[in-house]
Order: C-alpha cells, then sequence, then structure tokens
C-alpha cells in the first residue's frame, strides 16, 4: 500500500461517473478520419480534448498535420523519467449502419451477460482507453497536485487513415518529444482477467485496385460473352493472391519472415489457445490461412493478405443484367520480421498488372505501409509495469506479440529512438472497426487505475 | 403509295412534338420494377397507359399479377388479322446515380453528334419503343377512324425482373390473348439505317450468391491470416467459372449447345462485324469470351455467363481493416439452343456448396430463368414486315438473332402456340441499362412509321 497511491485509486473509484461524463462527451464527436466528410468532426474531437487536457494542468495545444491536427500536452517533472503516451481521438467508420443496435454516435451504458459495457464508435478504439490514462492523470493531480513523473501527451487523428502527416510532424518535432519511453493505449487483454504488454506488432500495407474494362456499364444481353467484364478480372486477381494452402502467392513475399524461435512455439502451445476456442467466440471452426500452423502464430507471426472490401456492378435489390465498367478492391497485407512495405507494393502492383487484359486498365492505389515492430524484452520500463498491473488484476501479465498494426510504434523507434510499452485493456470481443463496438466499463474503470499505477511504478523504479 | 396510308404517315410526322410530349410524361413515372420501394410508381406508369389507350378507343384495364399490374387493351376487327403487341413500362434502375448528366426521370432532347436523341431511363427500354406502336395507331385511328388489323395490346411492368408473375397471368387469360402473331418492340436496328428482326433470343438464368463467414465483421489485424473471409470465398468461386480459353467451366454446361451451321457462320463473316468494329465504340478491342470466334457469334449462338455485381466489406472512401462477415454477387448466365435454366440452376448450386468452406454457409437466390427461342424463318408475316420496313427505311431488314433475352417470348409460344415478330428501333449505344440512356429521335420517328406500315402490311397480306 503506498500513501501516495491509495487516494489516486479510491479518487479513481470514487470519480467513476463523472470519468464516463467526460468519456461520452468525446465519443459524441464523429471523429471518422477515413471519410473527407468528417473532417470537421476530427478537429472537434482535437478541441475537446485539448480543453480538457488544459484543465487538468497540461500545457496545451492543437497542432496541424498535412490531415487532421495532432494534440499536444505537456507537465514535465524535474529529476523523474518523462513519458510520451500516444493514442488516438479519431475512429473507424461506421457502416453497415444499419447494423448498430443504437446510433454509434450515442454512448451509453449497456448491461449484457451479466457485465456493463460502453457502447459507441470508439469506446474502445481508442478515445476510451486514451481516458484511462488521461483519468489516471486527473486522479494523480487532484490527488497530488502533481504527477509521478513528467508527461507528454500525444493524440494524433488519422491513426485508421495510416497515420497520414503524423511521422513528418514527429520528424519536425523530436525535440519536443523527448521522453524516456513511449507508452501506447491502443492493445487488448489477454482475457477478460488478465492483463498483457504486447511486444511486437504487424506491419501493414494497404491498397486499392480498380479495374476499368469497357468506358460505360453494358446490357449483358448485347454483350456477355463478348466483352470484358472488370469483376472477372477482378476476381481472378484476388483469387489468385493465395495457393490451395492459404499461401500467399506473391513473389518473394515470405522474403524477411522468421520462423518463430521453438520455445516460442512451446509457450503459444501451453497457452491452449486452440482454433476452437479462438474462432469458435465468432462463429468459425477452421483457421483459414497456412496450413498447419497454429491459430496464435498465423495472427502473431505470419504475414497474411486480407481483401477488406470489394464493389462493382449492380449491388441493389433484385436483379440488373448489366457488365459494370469498373470494379474496385481494397487489398491489405499483414507483415512481420523484415518484409518490407515498399517493395511489396512494387510486386503487388506488377501481380495485378500482369492480371489485366491489354484492352482494360488498371489503376493501383498504395495507401501508406509500415514495417512489423518488436520489443527489447530487457526494456527496464517492462518489468515495473508488469507489477503494476500484477497488483491491479491479481495475475502477471502475459507478454506477446499481436496481429494487428499500430504504425506509429516504429516511427517512435526511427524518429525518436523511443521503445514502446503498449499497455491496452481492450477485450477480443470489443467489435473495434465493426457494428456495436464496445468497451468494458471494467476495461474502463481498471485500465484507469492500472495506469495510475504504472506512473507510480516507473517513478519508483527510477527512484 | 397508298391512298389509306400517306394521311397516316403524314399525321405522325405532324404531331410529332405532341407524340414526344406524350412520351415524355410517361417517361417522368419511375417505374423501377426491381426495387420494391417503386411499386407505386410501377401502378402509376400502368395507369397512364391505361388512360392513353382508353382515350385513343381501346377497351382498356390494368389487371394485376403476383408482382406488379399489367395492361392489357383490345381493339378487336372483323375479318381482319389480329395481332398481340407486348411491351413493357417498367425500367431499369439508375444507379450509379452521379454519372447521368441530368436526372433520369426528367426525360429531355439533347443534341450530339448532329444527331437529336431522348435522355431518360426507358426512352429506349421499353417505354419509347412502345410508345411508336401506340403512336401508329393513334395516327390509324386520327385519319382513318379504324386500326387495319385487329390489335390486343399487353404492357407488363417486371419485365427487368424476370417478368415475374406475367406468365402465370398469360396462363389464365389464354382467351383474351388469342391472335395470329404476337409483335414485340424490345429490340435494335442493325446499325443507324438500318432495320432489323431479330429471329432467335438467348435465354437467361439469374442467380444471387451470398457467402456468410465469421458472425460478425472482424478486425483484420487480429484475425488476418485465421479467419475465413468472404471475399476470398467469393472471389475463388467467381474466378473458377471461367477457363483460361474463356469457356464456362459448369460441368454439363455446353449441353444442348449446337454449332451455327456453315452457311450461317458465312453470313455473319460476310457482313464485317469484326472485334474492333463490335467492341471499338465502347473501347474495348479483345472479343472475352470463348477464344476464337467471331464478336457476333459469340452474343448470338453462344452461351456467356457474367458477374453482374459484387459488394462485400468496406467500400467509402480510404481504408478501413476489416475482414466482412458477408459478401455476396450476382451472376447471370445467357443461354441458346436446348440449355436449360432449371438443370443450370442445379448445377450452379453444386459448384458454389462445394467451393464454400465447411464452417462457412452461403446462400444461393434463382431468379426467375427462360429458355433461348429461335423463330421459324417462314412465318408468312415476316415478309410483310421486311416490306413495311424497307418502305420506310430505304433498306433491307436484316434478320439475325440476338444477345438479350425476352422471356415473354418463349411464354407467347409455349402457352398461346404464337410465334413472335421482334422488330424494334434502339441502337447499341442506347445505354440501356446505363447511366444516360437515350433513344433516337429517328427511332422514335420512323419507328412510329414503321410500325404504321406493318399494321397496314400485314392487312395487306391477308387481303
Amino acid at each position: 500500500m503506498s500513501a501516495t497511491l491509495d487516494p489516486v485509486l479510491n479518487d479513481i473509484d470514487r470519480d467513476l461517473d463523472n470519468s464516463l461524463e467526460r468519456l461520452f462527451a468525446w465519443l459524441r464527436i464523429a471523429s471518422i478520419s477515413t471519410d473527407p466528410a468528417y473532417a470537421g468532426q476530427c478537429r472537434e474531437a482535437a478541441a475537446w480534448l485539448a480543453g480538457n487536457l488544459t484543465a487538468l494542468g497540461f500545457e496545451t495545444s492543437v497542432e496541424e498535420t498535412s490531415l487532421h491536427p495532432v494534440v499536444l500536452a505537456h507537465r514535465p517533472k524535474a529529476n523523474a523519467p518523462h513519458v510520451l503516451f500516444y493514442g488516438h481521438y479519431d475512429v473507424q467508420p461506421v457502416d453497415p449502419l444499419n447494423l448498430w443496435h443504437t446510433p454509434p454516435f450515442e454512448p451509453r451504458i449497456a448491461e449484457e451477460n451479466g457485465s456493463k459495457r460502453i457502447v459507441a464508435r470508439g469506446a474502445s478504439d481508442d478515445k476510451g482507453q486514451v481516458m484511462t490514462f488521461v483519468e489516471a492523470c486527473r486522479a494523480h493531480l487532484a490527488m497530488n497536485g502533481d504527477l509521478p513523473v513528467g508527461v507528454t501527451i500525444l493524440v494524433e487523428g488519422a491513426e485508421e487513415n495510416g497515420s497520414q502527416g503524423v511521422p513528418e510532424w514527429v520528424a519536425q518535432n523530436r525535440e519536443r518529444l523527448k521522453a524516456d519511453v513511449a507508452l501506447v493505449c491502443d492493445t487488448g487483454m489477454w482475457d477478460r482477467q488478465t492483463p498483457q504488454i504486447t511486444t511486437s506488432l504487424r506491419g501493414l500495407a494497404y491498397f486499392e485496385v480498380k479495374v476499368t474494362c469497357a468506358d460505360r456499364d453494358l446490357h449483358s444481353g448485347f454483350f456477355g460473352g463478348a466483352a470484358a467484364n472488370p469483376i472477372h478480372v477482378l476476381s481472378k486477381i484476388l483469387a489468385a493472391l493465395h495457393d490451395e494452402d492459404g499461401r500467399v502467392t506473391l513473389p518473394g513475399f515470405y522474403e524477411g519472415v522468421r520462423e518463430p524461435p521453438a520455445e516460442l512455439l512451446e509457450q503459444w502451445r501451453s497457452l491452449g489457445l486452440t482454433a476452437e476456442n479462438f474462432l469458435g467466440p465468432i462463429g468459425l471452426k477452421e483457421p483459414a490461412g497456412e496450413r498447419g500452423r497454429l491459430p496464435i502464430e498465423l495472427i502473431q507471426s505470419r504475414p497474411a493478405c486480407d481483401v477488406n472490401g470489394i464493389i462493382g456492378g449492380y449491388t441493389g435489390e433484385g436483379t440488373k443484367t448489366v457488365i459494370a465498367s469498373q470494379a474496385s478492391a481494397k487489398v491489405s497485407f499483414r507483415l512481420v520480421d523484415d518484409q518490407d512495405p515498399e517493395q511489396l507494393a512494387r510486386t503487388f502492383e506488377a501481380f495485378v498488372r500482369e492480371r489485366v487484359p491489354a484492352d482494360c486498365s488498371v489503376e493501383v492505389i498504395c495507401y501508406k505501409g509500415s514495417r512489423a515492430v518488436a520489443l527489447p524484452y530487457d526494456m527496464p520500463q517492462l518489468d515495473a509495469a508488469k507489477r503494476a498491473l500484477a497488483e491491479e488484476w491479481g495475475r502477471e501479465a502475459v507478454a506477446v506479440g499481436a496481429g494487428g498494426s499500430i504504425p506509429i510504434v516504429g516511427d517512435f523507434k526511427r524518429i525518436l529512438g523511443l521503445d514502446t510499452l503498449l499497455i491496452g485493456f481492450g477485450l477480443d470481443d470489443d467489435r473495434i472497426h465493426s457494428p456495436n463496438e464496445k468497451y468494458e466499463l471494467s476495461s474502463f474503470h481498471k485500465g484507469t487505475r492500472s495506469w495510475a499505477r504504472i506512473l507510480q511504478a516507473l517513478a519508483d523504479a527510477r527512484g
């Protein structure tokens, strides 16, 4: 028990309803970063957070990037470690809107299977997670008038859009982002009771492919059998991306991919995460990727390719006998180890182009890519964070890799020389990127308490 | 020159502007049959035509079917042949709406490349074509107080939706549809100057395939490489429908397909319809279907398979790292000779099901199918129609097969024992089923004159 920490934890418990009100106010702002129509709401979400952090006593500014602004807040502390906390205020699009049980930007507390949860777009990814850190700071400041460590908070607005403009901004603001370690709250727990520190992340390369055949839509009765059909061309391309064993067929795709060490595989096997455990909750049974590998291996240490969207021709009710002029698909790759997104972009574009008939055309749009990152197991801050999490949750934190990508983590290492502690309180069933996104109330509450403990632990470890 | 016919043709010329006003009034009604949201507009389009035909002196009724109503109008004539004219008042959907230069249901006259044209959804398919026949009747009645032959007009409202409910209605109304020949105005000219009588039509089988994998949308970072992706499953199915030579791979698909006779092939070759001629105007060069066949052969005497639409996952702007729960495609087949749409439905569904992983599911919706039809070359009315068309256009009419399907033609033969003269004035570039559909003013004007002549010729041939 700590004389400094206990009042902070008590204050977090006592002020929970108010904390939720603050989070809800932020969740009501539809800050969708990938759709230009919501650029105003992104600015609004940045402004709201800036107002909140200013009130807490941070020196705060909203700063322009090439896309959406970032929020930067400082509270230095002499003779103490300094942390750089990162999160994002932007959220995923909400379609298909008709599958939401309540409007995505009208947050509410729902009770399901005996657990209370916050339901809204952004509840888990990432506004709810960001607010666990902010509220931990609030409680420290309220009880002690100070924070245990120096803190810089950087919250960006384009994470769901490849963090466009953010690495450039980081590179231009190196001096203002100096810290001993970066903290990111955008990952998940091992399970409902077990905290997790994420020690590696897959990279990402995201493309859009637009195939154009005839210069107009055609009647399939008049032209069917004679005119090229862009959906056929696109289907052939997409079908060719995987072989019968689920391996990606792009030439050289697996160069730079390493097999996990035997002891890691052994550790994974001991976790008992079978295909049934992993896929059962989402209604599936069989791992769909490379044959003969564990699900955890597939999502942590193997690259993958997924078509994220496709559209072409008539998609309304009933029938229309049309041959479309154009069809398009969004295709992304998860990268591991030394796979290079720039090399992949060249290989992918060539792969696509050689499968398009000479009298048709194709556009390959390359969105931002990121390499995989892996954190050093001997980070001095890792043990402090593990201890703090164990105290809060009553269980050891699991240190594992994760399948998703947080591009900024690689940028922090490359540009700022910083390693990042990835600690988050999301759950696998949070439906981030899906309708009815939620964040467990326990994630929010105990997540806030966890950060309060971690900030203290980082200070104590130095002392 | 005919004392009876000349005043009729003159009246058609004189009344052209009023004829257009009548057509425009009909075109303003958004009678989209495939979308239930437009059921009211379908009834409205039926009512408008019924009002028009009643005013002309037809005994007219609007009659219910299982989907949209049909308009039935009678004007018998003793000691004269009787014709059954068929057309449809329903139109195709209008998406993508943003590609229309002016609103689809605000008809206008546009001038392009020196030709005047009527621009609106339904201008060519099929309201404009139907009105050529109605206006020809109007002119005969105005000048002579009578028609040269007995006429029954049947205009349905579900042609773009597989004529749902219409064959059943026809079967229940055999007695009221008695005639010597059926006339259909829903086909095209050979070219801008050359009339055409269509002597065969391909059949149609139309399906929708919906693949479901996980029971919710997933984050592709967490699940990519481990969870089944319905767009992958669907792409593999669609890509497998054609082999490298453009042939459809469904087992037994080509059973019942006959090679065209050598003399017909020779005739086609003599028409000089090269791939360049045929595909150049729509921005293509290479026939995309079965290798080594003429374009005219591909669209007239060969079956074909086209994916008419596909959708799944995120299709908005920018990126979303999602693995969709569901993806779907609309797939149709054009049938020739003895291909059986019911047999095809069984084969297609089996083909699809065996390509869906065991832990995923698929729904195959089978829309109405129709067999191909071919008309007897020795129809007595064929010569009379050919003579009438030659007099109007100054050129012999070309008698050929067509790629599209008009299911009712097979029903007329099967249920009523009637052969059908398919005479229409559409052009290949009319953009039916596409944005900016148009009908040449010359098609409308000379089409009306053509029907006036054909009605007279059918009477004279009998006399």
